[in-house]
């Protein structure tokens, strides 16, 4: 029996829909293993602009560090125009959260289901046997040029006299780099021992010393093989031959584009989970921030359409790496497949299936099956 | 009848290879057409540090210059170990290649055969009616953050008694976005009067000053529409929805790694050419450099087993920009359709056929069908 806080941020667009799904399931999976799980729902994103001023406020961000983890669904996007009215932007709530609480390896496992073969657009010999885990370093390079209070990594537009220019700062430190690195190479030693590093350090400075650190990590790991690609070709080899992946550890830009390149082999977005976690130990675990790797997709909010998939599976992370709950983890993924594999769909995985659920109903099946 | 002078640049690993039967096909189309060539052939990468001791000589960039077109190969890259060891880089020749000779815009087309459906790790109904076509900036952003002599882009590794950190610049001016973000909309006119803008503007101010720029371009161009896209999103709609795109801008490393994601959809990167535009003018057309975009592939180099169609589809580009020889391109293009489609694949899209051919003998059949 285990005690845990959880402070939930549902966000914007579809963030809301897919979060109480996600809670449904912990609902159960409390009530099933007789956990207490004590819940405080705070506003982030577009929601909190409106609401309270700002992207995530003070008070909130109290609730969110005596807890034992975050529960995140989706921040907007302002509308193109408005993105450089120097207002605060929806994005700041998860900077800050990322930045403060020191998240600075961002998980995203894909594992496509063989049941959902049907709905990716690769041909299935080449989706066979592939199960790798990015991590993605999420606390420094460009992300964090705009921090103005860090010297020397500005991030600005320049109106001078001789015309308009804009600069961004890619920035790594050593240890910036090897705290992320040595975490792909620990998470590694756990599954197939294999770790791919991706840079691009034919060009960039900051991949040079990326390649130096992850060579110096991978000399204390005997056990592990790894090896250095450029990310053009690895761009390439995610649609190539997935099934040669294990872990792959790269940079944040990288590795934004990468997942979301990838996430297209479990056939949608929508599937995937991620979990954020930095040096903060909870009790049996790590402090750590869950969020699905979609984002607020406003087109579909509101409407019941949205995958609670990649939601409820952040919630299965959330138990596994927060809060030490391996057989729950366990039992709500199993519960997920199973649902999937009996031919329940929402409609971005729904290819040639007759009848599509909605994200509720998608939910109660899940919560059904625990 | 045309008169014209070639500078080639074959490089290292396969380029020699490949480079050889472009320049068979452009022999071919010089005797059909009754045209004159007059070719120089000059090393670069590798090749050209270990004869000359540097990337590309001053006496090769003369040559260039007074060219009306260059044809590259492909330059290696230092085994990992020397990357950091100050000397130069086979790359060096590349990028001076594009900045000096002010190549900024790069147009990569992506238009899957039909009968190369096969080879491609993505199912016939996705790729079905893709014909897309990259401009990517070559001549600014976080590539040029190397070159000392431009004050405030810097690209280093720092060592100091707080630790080490590196840092690399993206910057853009208003002025270089322009100029490609033009040619774009200029050739999209000319096609299916789309543009996809790609940016990452929820992060990066070199994005949001982009987005300033293409919104005022797309007003001079009102017959053409466009939209933005996030990168990360971008790189999932390439696989998911190829044949929504029409012609796509971005910077230059997004462009780098969307590019290579996209050549999948042909079934391999060898089928990919490519040309680099400026300013300049020639008689009849652009100045330009052309060249595959695969790289030099050092462990198939020397064995006859590259595909040469990328190299070969580059020449029909110089064809058409350089030397203004619209029929004569499409003439070339039209030999490498015939011949794939009769079934002739090298090993790289030789995904179930049984005897695949070699480097020479798909460019002999290529310039047989001429
Ligand atoms: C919303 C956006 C700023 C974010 C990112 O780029 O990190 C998202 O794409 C992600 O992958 O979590
Ligand atoms: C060789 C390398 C520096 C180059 C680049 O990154 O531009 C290559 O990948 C390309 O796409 O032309």
């Amino acid at each position: 029996m285990s005690n845990a806080t959880i402070t939930v941020l549902p966000g914007d667009g579809v963030g809301p829909e897919v979060t109480a799904q996600a809670l449904a399931v912990l609902g159960a999976v409390e009530e099933k293993y007789r956990h207490t799980f004590t819940v405080h729902e705070r506003r982030v994103g577009l929601d909190a602009i409106e609401a309270e001023g700002t992207a995530i406020s003070d008070d909130t961000f109290e609730t969110c560090a005596h807890s034992d983890a975050l529960l995140f669904g989706a921040v907007g996007s302002l509308p193109a125009g408005q993105t450089r009215s120097g207002g605060p932007r929806p994005e700041q709530a998860l900077f800050r959260l990322r930045k403060e609480f020191g998240f600075f390896a961002n998980l995203r496992p894909v594992r496509p289901f063989e049941s959902l073969y049907a709905a990716s657009s690769l041909k299935p010999e080449h989706l066979k046997g592939t199960d790798m885990l990015f991590v993605r370093e999420l606390s420094a390079g460009l992300y964090y040029g705009r921090l103005e209070s860090v010297p020397g990594k500005p991030s600005e537009i320049r109106r001078t006299a001789r015309g308009t220019e804009a600069v961004d700062t890619l920035l790594y430190t050593e240890e910036e780099i090897e705290r992320v690195v040595r975490a792909a190479f620990e998470i590694a030693a756990g599954r197939e021992r294999k770790v791919t590093s991706v840079d691009k350090a034919n060009v960039l400075s900051s991949s040079v010393l990326w390649r130096e650190v992850v060579e110096r990590v991978a000399a204390d790991h005997p056990t592990v093989t790894f090896e250095h690609m450029l990310v053009d070709a690895c761009a390439m080899r995610l649609i190539r031959t997935p099934a040669d992946f294990d872990v792959i550890v790269t940079e944040n830009l990288f590795g934004d584009i990468l997942t979301d390149e990838a996430s297209m082999l479990t056939g949608s977005i929508g599937m995937l989970p991620s979990a954020s976690l930095g040096a903060r130990r909870t009790e049996s675990g790590m402090f750590g921030l869950y969020e699905p790797v979609h984002g607020s997709a406003p087109d579909l909010a509101g409407q019941d359409r949205a995958n609670p998939v990649g939601a409820i599976l952040s919630a299965a992370l959330l138990l596994r790496h927060s809060l030490g709950l391996e057989q729950e983890a366990a039992a709500v993924e199993e519960a997920v497949e199973y649902v999937i594999r009996e031919g329940c769909r929402t409609e971005d995985i729904g290819e040639g299936v007759h009848a599509v659920v909605g994200t509720r109903e998608m939910g109660r099946r899940i919560v059904d099956r625990l």
